[in-house]
C-alpha cells in the first residue's frame, strides 16, 4: 500500500545520503543534521545552509540570502512595515555613505561605531578628498538633515522609517545573526517633547514585541538595557530578548530614547509653542534579518526548520504519491484541485510534482525547510476521496476527507502557529531561573544556561564581574526599575534592579 | 459663500509667497514653480523638492528620498514585485561589496563599469588586503556564486531577483534620474538553453512595459538597443523608452540577453540532458527609482505633479472648509464619514484637517503633490448633502451628492489613470517624427526634440556621426530588425534598421 509505505518513510529520520543519486546538485551535500542538543552552532549552520536559506559569500563577513531565507525575511518585513504605517510612520531613504567627519559630532556614537566602519576612499577612479563611511546606522546623516527640516513645533513630529543595508565590520560571522553587511529597518523620529519621544520609543518596542510574539511566535521579554549595554548615543535603550533553544539569549529588536543627544550634536532646534528655541527630542529603533536567525533557533528541531505559518513562504506542500502514469494523472488531478481551493483561501501552497524524487525524499526536504503542513495523496486516497495531512509541529498524521482538508487547513495552520509559540514559551519558562546567591548565578549560567534573574545594585563594576566570571551579560531590566527586595548578588549592597542575565548572541 | 470663494482660490495659479507666514518651515522656501515649457530642468528640480519627494544629500551624487517620493517608489516596487512573482521569480540578496578582482573576469563588463566604481579600502580600522568594490550591478558576484549552485540541467532555470542599492560614481547628478547611489531591482536568471533565456529576457521586458503603461501611465516603445548602447557584457539589450514632456527620451527599464558571456567568464557549466557539459545561458534585467522621475517628467504640469492613482500615496484628499467652530464640527463629521467610506473601498484617502492653513493654500499644496482627486466640503455643501470634487488631470469641478461621491470615486480614479496615459500617448504621437533626409533628422532633433525615426545602415560610424552632430543617440530599434526600405540617412548605403533617435536622460 503506497500511502502507508511512504507514510512510514516519512516517520524515519532524514536519510539523504542513500538518496544522493536522486538529488539535484544544489542539495547534493545535504546529509544528516548535526545534533541540536549536543552541537547547536553546527546544527544552526547546517540547517540554514541545507534548507536553502543562506550561505557565506566572498568578502569576509558577507552572506547571500537565498530564496527560502529571503522569503521568510519578506514576511517579517511586511509584518513590521504594516504596523509602522498603522502607527503613523512613513518610509524614507537616506544615503548609504556620508563624510567621515559627520559621524564624529556625537562623541559616544562615534566611539561606539568607529571600530566597525567600512571606508570608501576612492570613487570614479580618483582618490576622494574626504573619505566616506558606509553607514553603520543612520543617526548621523538623518539628524544632520533634520536640522534643515525642522524649524518650528509645527514641523514636528517627524515619524520616519528606512529599510536598507548597513555595514559593521565583523570578524566572527554567523549567517543572519552576525554579518558585516546586514539588512534591517531603522526608524528615526523627532519630537517636540521628552514625554512624547519616550512614549514613541515604548510604542515601537511594543510593535516589535507584537511582531515577535504574534507573527514569529518568539516569546520575548521586553525591558531596558543597562548603561553598559545601551546604544552608543542613547539615553535609554529598550529591548526585546528571546531565549534560543541552546539557552542563549537573542536581542530581537531595540528601541532607543535619544533624549536631545543627537539634536545637540547636529544642532537641531525648534521654536516651541511659547516661542522659545529648544533642542528636538528623538528616538530610533531597529530590527534586522537576525530575526530570521531567531526563528530558526527558537523553533528548529532535529529534522530542520519549523516555520510559523505567518512567515512561511510555503505553508502547505502537497506531495503526490504514485507509481504508474495512470496513478499519477489521477493523483495529480486531485492535488491540483486541492491546491487551487487552498490558494483561493489565501493559503500559500505548492504541489511538489518533481518526478525525479521519491516521496520519502520530498517529505524530508519539506521537513528540513520547515513547511508547517504536508498533504500526502496516493491512489488509495483518491479512491477513498481522502488525503493524509502531517503537521510539522507534532508530526501527527491525520486522514481527512478531501473536502474537509480544504476547509480545515486555515484552522490547522493557526494551531501550528499557536503551538510553536506555546512550545517556545514552555521552553523559556522551564529555562528561566531565579538566583538568590552569587554562586547560584555563576554556576547556573555555566551549567544550565537559560535566563537568570537576580537582584543587582546597578553598579557597572558588579555587572563587569559577572560577565568576567560567566560570559553572561545583563540582557534586560524591567521597563520601570523594580526594587528587588534583596541585596545585589555580587557585592551585597542594596539591590536597585531585578536584572536578567544570560549568555547571548 | 465660503465654498465658491475657496473654489475660486483653487482656480488661481499657486501663490505660495503671500501665504508664507502660514507655511511650516519645511515648505517655507516654496515659491512659484519655474515654467516647464521654457525651463524644464529647473521646473523638474523644483517640483521634486517642493512636493517633498527628494533633495540632495551631503556626499556628492547622493540624495534623500523623502516620504512623498519614497511612497511613490513603494507602489512602483509592489507593482513590479507582484509581477516578478507571478512569472515565477523569487527574491534573494547578494552582498553590497566584493573583491575588486572578481569584476575583472568579464572583459567588457569591467571596462564598462570600472570608471564608475566606489572602492572600500579600509574596514574595521585596518587597511584591507584587497580592495572591495561597492556593486555597480551584481552580475559578477551572482554568476561567481551560480557556479557553485549549478551542476546539472535539473538545477535550471534559476529565476532570481534582488531589491537593493548600487553605486555608480556620477559627477552630474539629478534627483531620481542620475545619482551615485540608487535603488533598483536586478533580476538574474540562468537557463539550460539559448531560446529559453532569450524568451525570459523578452518576458521581463513585457513586465516592464506593462508596469510602465498600466501602472505608471507612461507610454513606452519597447525594442532593442544598438551595439553601442547595450549593457556591458550583454549579447542583446532590450529597452523600454518613454518620451518626457521636454521632448527627451528616458530609458525606463532594460532587459539583457547575456548569452553565455557571464557563464564563460565565471565558469558556470551544467550537464545537459545528453550528458554533455555546456555553459549556462543568462539574462539580467533592471529598473530603478528613475521611474519615479519618469512619472514626474511624463505627467507633471505648471502646478506640479500629476500622479497616476495606482502609484499615488494619497489618491483622494478631503479639504474641509469652515470659518467658525460650529461649521468645523459639522464639516469634519461629514469629512470623516466620507473618508471612512472611501477607505473601506480600499481608496487611499486623507482628510487635511490642519488648522493653520487656509483652504486655498491646501488646494495648491495637494495640486503640487499631484493628488488625483480633491474633495471640498463646506457648510453649504453639508446643508445640501453634497460635496465638490476636483480632478487633478483636467481641473474639472463637479458637485456630487455625498453618497454619490462615495460610490463614484473608484471610477473617477480609473478615469484619471486612463486620462493621464491618453494624454501622454497623444503627446508622444505628436512628437514622434519620421526623417527622410539627414538634414531633417539633424535639424528636427535640434529644433523640435522628440523621437525621430529613420533608416540606418547599422554601422557604428553613422551612429556616432549623428550623436556628434545632434547629441541624439539611438534610443531603440524594433524588437526584430525591420527592413526600413530606404537608404541610411547618414551614409546613403542600404538601410538595415528602422532606428529611433532622440536626446535622452
Amino acid at each position: 500500500m503506497a500511502v502507508e509505505q511512504d507514510a512510514k518513510d516519512s516517520l524515519l529520520s532524514p536519510c539523504h545520503a542513500q538518496l544522493a543519486n536522486e538529488l539535484p546538485s544544489e542539495t547534493m551535500d545535504k546529509g544528516r543534521l548535526p545534533n541540536p542538543i549536543t552541537d547547536f552552532p553546527a546544527w544552526y549552520g547546517e540547517v540554514v545552509k541545507q534548507s536553502g536559506m543562506a550561505e557565506h559569500s566572498l568578502a569576509r563577513g558577507t552572506m547571500v540570502a537565498k530564496p527560502h531565507g529571503y522569503g521568510i525575511w519578506e514576511f517579517v518585513q511586511r509584518a513590521l512595515d504594516d504596523r509602522f504605517k498603522l502607527t503613523g510612520h512613513e518610509n524614507v531613504y537616506f544615503p548609504l555613505y556620508f563624510p567621515e567627519s559627520l559621524l564624529a559630532r556625537e562623541a559616544e556614537h562615534v566611539e561606539g561605531f568607529a571600530p566597525e566602519l567600512a571606508v570608501i576612499t576612492h570613487g570614479g577612479g580618483a582618490k576622494l578628498e574626504e573619505p566616506l563611511v558606509v553607514r553603520p546606522t543612520s543617526e548621523a546623516i538623518i539628524w544632520s538633515t533634520y536640522a534643515n527640516w525642522i524649524q518650528s513645533y509645527r514641523d514636528l513630529p517627524l515619524l520616519y522609517n528606512q529599510w536598507g543595508n548597513v555595514v559593521r565590520w565583523e570578524l566572527r560571522t554567523r549567517l543572519f545573526l552576525r554579518t558585516s553587511e546586514f539588512l534591517w529597518q531603522e526608524g528615526h523620529t523627532a519630537h517636540a517633547g521628552s514625554d512624547e519621544a519616550y512614549e514613541e520609543a515604548l510604542r515601537m518596542l511594543e510593535v516589535y514585541r507584537e511582531v515577535a510574539e504574534d507573527v514569529l511566535a518568539i516569546p520575548v521579554v521586553p525591558g531596558r538595557k543597562s548603561e553598559a549595554e545601551k546604544f552608543a548615543g542613547a539615553v535609554t535603550t529598550f529591548t526585546i530578548e528571546g531565549l534560543m533553544r541552546d539557552g542563549k539569549a537573542l536581542q530581537c529588536g531595540t528601541s532607543h530614547f535619544l533624549g536631545q543627544n543627537f539634536a545637540k550634536a547636529y544642532d537641531v532646534t525648534f521654536l516651541n509653542q511659547s516661542g522659545e528655541l529648544e533642542h528636538v527630542w528623538g528616538t530610533s529603533w531597529g530590527a534586522s534579518w537576525r530575526l530570521v536567525g531567531g526563528i530558526v533557533m527558537t523553533h528548529g528541531d532535529e529534522r530542520g526548520l519549523r516555520l510559523p505559518p505567518k512567515v512561511a513562504p510555503i505553508q502547505v506542500v502537497v506531495v503526490p504519491i504514485y507509481r504508474s502514469d495512470d496513478q499519477k494523472s489521477e493523483v495529480m488531478a486531485v492535488a491540483h484541485k486541492l491546491r487551487d481551493s487552498l490558494a483561493g483561501d489565501g493559503i500559500r501552497v505548492r504541489v511538489d510534482d518533481r518526478d525525479q524524487y521519491r516521496p520519502g525524499y520530498k517529505f524530508s526536504e519539506w521537513e528540513l525547510k520547515g513547511v508547517p503542513i504536508r498533504i500526502e495523496i496516493g491512489p488509495k486516497d483518491v479512491a477513498a476521496d481522502q488525503v493524509v495531512t502531517v503537521d510539522r509541529l507534532t508530526g501527527d498524521k491525520r486522514q481527512r476527507s478531501t473536502a474537509q482538508a480544504a476547509t480545515s487547513l486555515p484552522a490547522a495552520l493557526d494551531e501550528v502557529q499557536a503551538g510553536l509559540h506555546r512550545s517556545a514559551l514552555d521552553f523559556r519558562e522551564a529555562n528561566t531561573h531565579t538566583a538568590s546567591t552569587y554562586a547560584e548565578l555563576r554556576d547556573g549560567v555555566a551549567e544550565q544556561a537559560g535566563l537568570w534573574v537576580g537582584p543587582w545594585c546597578g553598579e557597572a563594576t558588579c555587572e563587569e564581574r559577572v560577565t568576567a566570571d560567566t560570559k553572561a551579560t545583563i540582557r534586560v531590566l524591567p521597563l520601570v526599575p523594580e526594587d528587588p527586595g534583596a541585596p545585589c548578588l555580587v557585592c551585597g549592597r542594596a539591590g536597585t534592579e531585578r536584572a536578567t542575565w544570560a549568555r547571548a548572541y
